[in-house]
């Protein structure tokens, strides 16, 4: 008889689960069972969707030459028997089957397995509070989900949108409804958006969020959600702020699918997430879990945790598919938490963890912020400001966050590398990267940010964050802020905050102009800190012994400035 | 008395040398003595100078803020006495001096140094055939180079260019001549372009350059330039065809400048270039030395070579920058041999070796062409065709090639990272990759491209390289060439070569149109291959034994197709 794999889920690990291993073993009979009506949803694409990037739906679960997967098509070239709109409602792991239902008739089946796997995803967190019944507030996490919302994007049936929760499936909403011509307002109950990046970068995301019309609270939360005939009429804030609103998307965060196999008394972790090894095998060892629904290894904390990521899925799909052929030969490694945003003509990044992350974690790190051109500025360069965090005690790298109109996406993609490796700072200061005017400066931002870490490390540039500055500047403390950038530059960006004004060419000559006091506190700066750090190295040859640097100079200071 | 730094050269490596000594020492004196009348050129943006993509040459030798780097600048900010239009003629190692001229006054000076760094770059090779010395016939090597040609550009001074040599620099000349409007024909010795891809890849490359415009020769060479009134008016190649033309430009290569070090005393190496350790130290311990004139290791196979570049002029100079203030404290690892190309809407780009070098040098490798878009269909996926070079017996990456019209500079930068590190193809199987939309497909082209190699390696999948088909073709050797498209695909582009149509989907109703012989020949496809490869396994799960894959299916293909 034919060895039975039965796949519970079609969204992302599962397809890829079934299809893997039918590449594996030409004779196994392999079933997929899923809930929703369609199978292979690239549910990353809806804010796109939504946003206009594209108009027809079926280009969602269409393979790259535009053949829809559908039974039909799992049937015909992959051998497998695709049943959709059914709910599997349980799994007996003695008598190794599962128990389905139709999610229009009712109509219940079962099915034997030899090995099964459990792709279920995970659900969006709701929040409790009174009014999320209202028609007009929504979720983004199925199709129809996504259909709702491309309709009032689309036919301009809002005015104002309230989005709960600033990460990332926020943040594209709030993209793809600003696109449409909807104003939004994003309320984060953190004091900051996209928890991936540190205060200070979440705060340039911010800026450029409100410079495209969007309102965003932070450190605020939705209490309750008013309304009128049944339909959403506004919103009511932690600190009794009201705003209306005609539509609320809710975006605090999803949660893993884990019940099912919870009932069927396999382990799950404390994450709250299927709990599996390195094959992505479960507490039973006929059954495999991956996507949405499990936890994963962090490469970088060593810790378990929950990483619902389209890319994750998949790829712990294809490991579960030769090792349901060949035994449990091939690992899933885990994650380096790398994530990515298009906000308009920005773009926010990360990889590993960030530097408030590895506070609560406990582990010592040293970090910068730099800021940089992406390429040559006679080939159109665009700003970059990226942030790198290293252990301190072995200058590995665990984290590089990035986020600016500059090419982004190739920045993180480097540095995710370089964490899956166990690179150090040392490892990054001589890299070999393609270098040509169109691509990058003659060295690349990764690099330099990598030597600008160096230099901290090694002691010779005492930079200081932003966040301290701002810090220093709320609470009145005395320093002397020194901008040693030229007075055409000032024209275009300054602080004004009593800066002292010397450009660095003229510096030696007007020493006399510095606070008489050498150990006066001075926080030296420019556009990107550059000749900032010039500066504080000629200030100490003569003697300051108290002089810093603003990271990232002017261009990554993320708070208010007077121009 | 302050010691005395100087450095030699002032384009790349020496201002950044000098620049970092300056960082490290605030008392050192410090002089660069530059042969050219202007410092720090981006020499490597003369092409988008010429092409139009900027038109004032002020823009080579600004700072990102739009400050030249003259000598008054390297004086005012960095406290560096930088001397322009000045040749060094001789090093006396041991009275520890230079003696230079003055270029148009023929003054002479002497200087002596504490500390001496040679960065004197490199010279075009010039071929030593009749008619070289005609007028309208230069290398780009200078910005007179530059002006020269961006004049001709310009002012649309050249009907027909003819550019002798296919590298980087023949390639990027060939683009930014054809913006200008000019008819450009390329001669190459070698039998392909670009020669850090190998031949199938570079093929790819050509097409689309012809695609624009351009005429390629391969496999030959100009024998004769030929003048009228001293003045160019064709060539004659090797085969005795005949171009007209009123412009040559010829870009086979340059050549380390070092004899001044050679008449020193300091050691060369094998490859022309001055050798050095670790540190960028020449063989006399005062001595240093970076740059084009420089040999480096390539960290791929150890060996010894030069690496005229850019961004390793600049780590180089960095490097020295450090140890000339903290003795030998660190080092320059190396090049993994990086380089890209802009051709047009095209990228090509590689790291590592190529199949062939490796050949070259003995070492057994297995590679795959795999092709793939860069981003969803819905996103406005753009393709790029991938190589990917493994060691046989470890695994370890050791080249990576990728053409397209896709975001190829990031798949390059990955990859670069990869090899710095090490990295084996199974290490990239499962890597966490920035992934939405906007930026990848959910498994992005550098794992698709690593899946497919594992593949190859396990035997799981049988590849066979476009070049070996065409040896089949050209041989008249008889297989079936099994087309799995859909019928809609077969009218964007097919081969013609009596291939055998039955899309994936209906393979297995229509076993019947397969060869009887079970031990055929049967070379598989599909637009990139990946049903190609379900075809391979679903025809050998019915008993066919010589079941291959076209790499990269048919939009991987180099060379002509019916359509």
């Amino acid at each position: 008889m034919k060895k039975s794999i039965v796949v519970i889920g079609g969204s992302a690990a599962g397809p890829k689960a079934a299809s893997k291993a039918r590449r594996m073993d030409p004779n196994a009979e392999i079933t997929i069972i899923q809930k929703a009506e369609n199978l292979s949803m690239a549910s990353c694409g809806y804010p796109y969707f939504i946003g206009g990037t594209f108009d027809e739906e079926i280009k969602l679960i269409c393979t790259p030459t535009g053949v829809p997967r559908d039974p039909q098509f799992f049937f015909n070239v992959k051998d497998i028997n695709a049943i959709v709109s059914t709910e599997v409602t349980s799994i007996d792991p003695q008598e190794k089957k599962i128990t389905a239902k139709h999610t229009k008739t009712g109509e219940v089946m079962e099915k034997k397995y030899d090995q099964l796997v459990i792709c279920t995803g995970s659900k969006p967190i709701v929040p409790g509070i009174p009014g999320i019944d209202l028609n007009g507030v929504t979720t983004l996490h199925t199709m129809e989900d996504a259909k709702f919302l491309k309709d009032i994007a689309k036919n301009r049936k809002s005015k104002h949108a309230v989005i709960i929760g600033g990460g990332l499936i926020g943040i594209e909403v709030a993209e793809a409804l600003t696109l449409a011509g909807i104003k939004i307002t994003v309320v984060e109950r953190q004091d900051q958006i996209l928890s991936f990046l540190d205060l200070e970068m979440a705060k340039l995301v911010e800026k450029h969020l409100k410079a495209k019309g969007g309102n965003i609270y932070t450190g605020a939360s939705v209490e309750k959600i008013t309304g009128k005939n049944g339909q959403v009429a506004g919103v009511e804030l932690s600190d009794s702020t009201k705003i209306k609103c005609d539509l609320v998307v809710s975006s605090i965060g999803v949660r893993p699918n884990s019940d099912l196999a919870a009932d069927a008394g396999l382990e799950i972790g404390e994450t709250g997430g299927i709990a599996v090894n390195e094959y992505m095998q479960t507490s039973d060892e006929s059954i495999y879990a991956a996507g949405d629904c499990v936890e994963v290894k962090s490469l970088v904390t060593g810790k378990k945790m929950l990483w619902p990521m389209g890319d994750a899925a998949n790829l712990q799909g294809r490991v579960i598919g030769q090792n349901l052929a060949l035994g449990n030969k091939v690992e899933y490694k885990g994650v380096v938490s790398t994530g990515i945003c298009k906000v308009f003509d920005f773009v926010a990044g990360s990889t590993g963890i960030s530097e408030g992350q590895a506070e609560r974690d406990g582990i010592e790190v040293v970090s910068t912020i730099h800021a940089a051109p992406d390429r040559p500025g006679f080939m159109g360069a665009l700003p970059i400001v990226m942030k790198m965090i290293a252990e301190k005690n072995t200058g590995k790298i665990i984290g590089v966050q990035a986020v600016g109109m500059g090419d982004v996406s190739k920045r993180i993609a480097e540095a995710a590398v370089a964490l899956h490796a166990g690179m150090t700072v040392d490892d990054l200061l001589t890299l070999d990267l393609p270098y040509a005017p169109p691509f990058s400066a003659a060295i690349d931002n990764f690099i330099t940010c990598a030597h600008v870490l160096d230099n901290k490390i090694k002691g010779y540039m005492k930079g200081i964050n932003p966040k301290e500055v701002k810090a220093k500047f709320d609470s009145g403390e005395d320093f002397c802020f020194l901008d040693v950038r030229g007075p055409d530059e000032l024209e275009e960006m300054r602080f004004g905050k009593g800066e002292l004004n010397l450009p660095l060419g003229a510096l030696r000559a007007n020493t006399d102009k510095l606070p008489e006091d050498k150990n006066a506190e001075i926080i030296a700066f420019c556009k990107i800190s550059l000749r900032g750090y010039e500066a504080q190295l000629y200030l100490e040859s003569i003697g300051y012994t108290n002089v810093k640097v603003l990271e990232g100079g002017i261009v990554a200071w993320p708070y208010d400035r007077e121009k």
